[in-house]
């Protein structure tokens, strides 16, 4: 305990001495000083949004697991003349493209907007490890892309999985991106927490910049698989221009292996990935007792298998625990009803968007109350997840600076800083996190923590 | 005070001798004496499910506003073996249909059931205050029914709203219905606080019991509006047989006129009818902020005008006060998102079903908890809302109980009794509500309050 007090007062004062940091009873809240600048959409004539070449050539390509197990993905494009082909070529060799596979294809349309041609095409019975090339636009405008698959499903098997959330397409949102790709932690696939394109801020909610999103991403979503949530951005609901189903621009253009998991709905799923089993929720669906959301997610807990999978991890887009003056209490709904089952079930992270800044939890929960015992309020709790805020993607609607003072005791790390975080799981015991602000060199780390597994080494992690 | 002391002795010594009622801190808890039986539904051959006589008789029959201001009724009825005319022939004397309306027709299926012909068919422009008849089954097999239009809307406009939740097809259904019709207090109109029919308890959620339960209720849904909210049992969500469209069975026979109130779903929506405003939510929507439940209601509340209708009702499945412990704190969810607007608005009364019971709670709120300051429990409100459970309208799920001990502050008068109420608008500043038991006679009032608006005479009601 001695030692513990001599570490906090080291950092204390090294946290005055550089005046970057201050620490509370609660946790960190981090000073960093960056320039102040409001985040702004890059221009349609950048070149991260050119059209590729070649007539009716295919763009905006992105791929995603495609099955339960991680032997699929499912690549889409956008092909903008025709439909083109609705193939995929794909092999071990980009000289041997011996295999096939034929997809959908699909258009929307969102008030005086019709999209491309919306290709879908699942490629599965894959070999574990293993890179495979595919290709779209057979016949036509033929572009090459490759990716990895990951290893086998099981307790042990390492990974590397980025977060980003609440990206958008402005500068920042390039820096992000660009940041993630350089960083020597070097993510397989990105978990990425809602609030895609930022479409709906433009007049009309211009469903052109869903194109240029598209575009702007394929160099990364072409060749990783990217595991989609829904943020309140992908709602796009504008009866005032006769735009009344919610989602249809964001599930049409990607699409998730929802069956695999026995969901019925796109907006909820979930996916196994070498020793990770990832849920992936809708804050903006219904959730209350009897509904379609809650009736899987309450038959998908118990099927995780965490001598198969040690790792539970949920995404979902509004955050739980959340102190900054954003959207504070949003996530209360849905907390009331499933923060007792993520307590049980011992979910050992769960990362949030929305709030455009950074913070980390302690393992907290606030299940006690019963209404007439007046216990309302978060505690340590050993078997309860460590939440994560990771909305600060870059996106035009710029940082969330302003934070609920003193930081609660919940709080453990906040920063308003753009930026992105890997987590790295080593084994069924420890995974190593860490947060990477935009302004560090690409190896820095403005937070981190080894994360242990609340099944297989359920003890404390070191604060 | 001495006079209050001394009534309550009384009222406590009554209690005593008649062991019929405990009264706690929080309120009265009813130890009324039934006998406990389970409810039975209704056989197949019983007379009230009998069809009406004729080739393709319009059976099924019901009506609701079919406007926001009540000069328009929705007329539904279903054919059974083709769709037969889609006429409504209408006028003020059973002899006289000068007037002629042209609806639509519908089918749906349900796994291994497909429905009848179901006809919605508006008739607009009426007469307020004027006794209507109308007749379907045109040029085939016609049946005449009537109606009353409501008087205009005015702040002084009485009207007289029966309440009825849960009701089922039991033999307990049936004495329920009856007892409602029977009640000397002449029910004008009811606000159904839902789940209806209770055909998803029947192997693979048998949907002729939907068509039972609809010629089971036509002797009161063809004469008067019934103003309806969709419950848990209309989700009839059953992905194991292949049924994933939830509210397809209800909203394929039950028409609102949500588009009236700017609304996009069938399952939210509001009417103004004489001097009262009412609003109808759905439990088992999203309403999570940004959501398409959550736009409408925070758009709405501002368009209530209570000079012209002085009476704020919202009616919603899952009761967010409850002190039974049947479904304790499901409402938590959707409590949480909107309890502030509704005492920042002043509505008057929530009724709720969903609990097979009675409860009426004291005015409270709970809206003070900010998460850190530990304040989270519901406290006296003169602003906030008289919640009532009014779930118990006899179903074949039999009734609610068992309750928690003791009864809390919140909760007024509870009992465990299959019954309805009535609420009687006598003008802007004054209603008197009434909830009977069907163990009574018609004329007696298991509980009963007269209530004071929150605009107009915003003073406690006497307890």
């Amino acid at each position: 305990m001695a030692r513990r007090n001599g570490l906090f007062f080291v950092a204390l004062l090294a946290a005055l001495l550089l005046n970057e940091a201050v620490i509370c009873l609660g946790g960190v809240t981090s000073r960093f000083i960056r320039l102040e600048e409001k985040a702004i959409d890059m221009p349609l004539n950048s070149d991260v949004f050119r059209v590729p070449h070649g007539y009716n050539a295919p763009q905006q390509v992105h791929i995603t697991q495609g099955d339960y197990d991680g032997r699929a993905i499912i690549v889409s494009w956008v092909t903008p003349s025709e439909p083109g082909s609705k193939l995929v070529l794909y092999g071990k060799s980009p000289d041997k493209l011996t295999s096939h596979s034929s997809g959908i294809v699909l258009r929307y349309t969102f008030h005086n907007y019709t999209s491309g041609f919306i290709h879908h095409c699942r490629l599965h019975s894959l070999e574990y490890n293993t890179k495979y090339y595919y290709q779209v636009g057979v016949g036509q405008s033929p572009r090459t892309f490759w990716f990895t698959t990951p290893p086998e499903i099981g307790p042990d098997a390492p990974y590397v999985f980025g977060l980003i959330g609440d990206l958008g397409q402005s500068f920042d949102s390039n820096n992000t991106l660009s940041h993630y790709e350089a960083n020597p932690g070097k993510g397989q696939s990105v978990l990425f927490v809602g609030d895609l394109s930022y479409a709906d801020n433009y007049p009309l909610q211009d469903n052109n910049r869903w194109d240029t999103w598209g575009r702007f991403m394929e160099r990364s979503t072409a060749y990783q698989p990217w595991i989609w949530t829904a943020g309140n951005h992908e709602i796009h609901f504008a009866p005032e221009i006769g735009e009344t189903e919610p989602f249809k621009s964001y599930t049409s253009r990607f699409a998730v292996p929802y069956m695999s998991s026995g969901s019925t709905s796109p907006l909820w799923y979930s996916i196994r990935r070498a020793s990770a089993h990832v849920i992936v929720l809708s804050s903006y669906s219904a959730y209350g007792k009897y509904t379609p959301q809650y009736k899987w997610l309450e038959a998908e807990l118990p099927r995780v298998n965490r001598s198969e999978t040690p790792w539970l991890i949920v995404l979902l887009h509004s955050p739980w625990y959340n102190s900054y003056n954003y959207h504070y209490m949003e996530g209360e709904t849905m907390r009331v009803v499933f923060e007792a089952w993520f307590v049980k079930y011992k979910v050992d992270l769960v990362f949030s968007g929305h709030v455009h800044a950074y913070e980390r939890s302690h393992r907290v929960s606030n299940i006690a109350y019963n209404i007439t015992n007046g216990e309302s309020a978060p505690v340590r709790d050993n078997s309860a997840p460590i939440y994560i805020t990771i909305g600060d993607g870059g996106n035009l609607e710029g940082l969330a600076t302003n934070m609920t003072e003193p930081q609660p005791e919940y709080s453990a790390f906040r920063e308003a800083s753009f930026g992105h975080a890997i987590l790295d799981i080593k084994n069924r015991t420890h995974a190593h996190y860490s947060w990477h602000r935009n302004q560090d060199g690409v190896a820095a780390e403005a937070d981190s923590i080894w994360i242990y597994n609340r099944v297989w080494n359920p003890v404390p992690e070191a604060e």
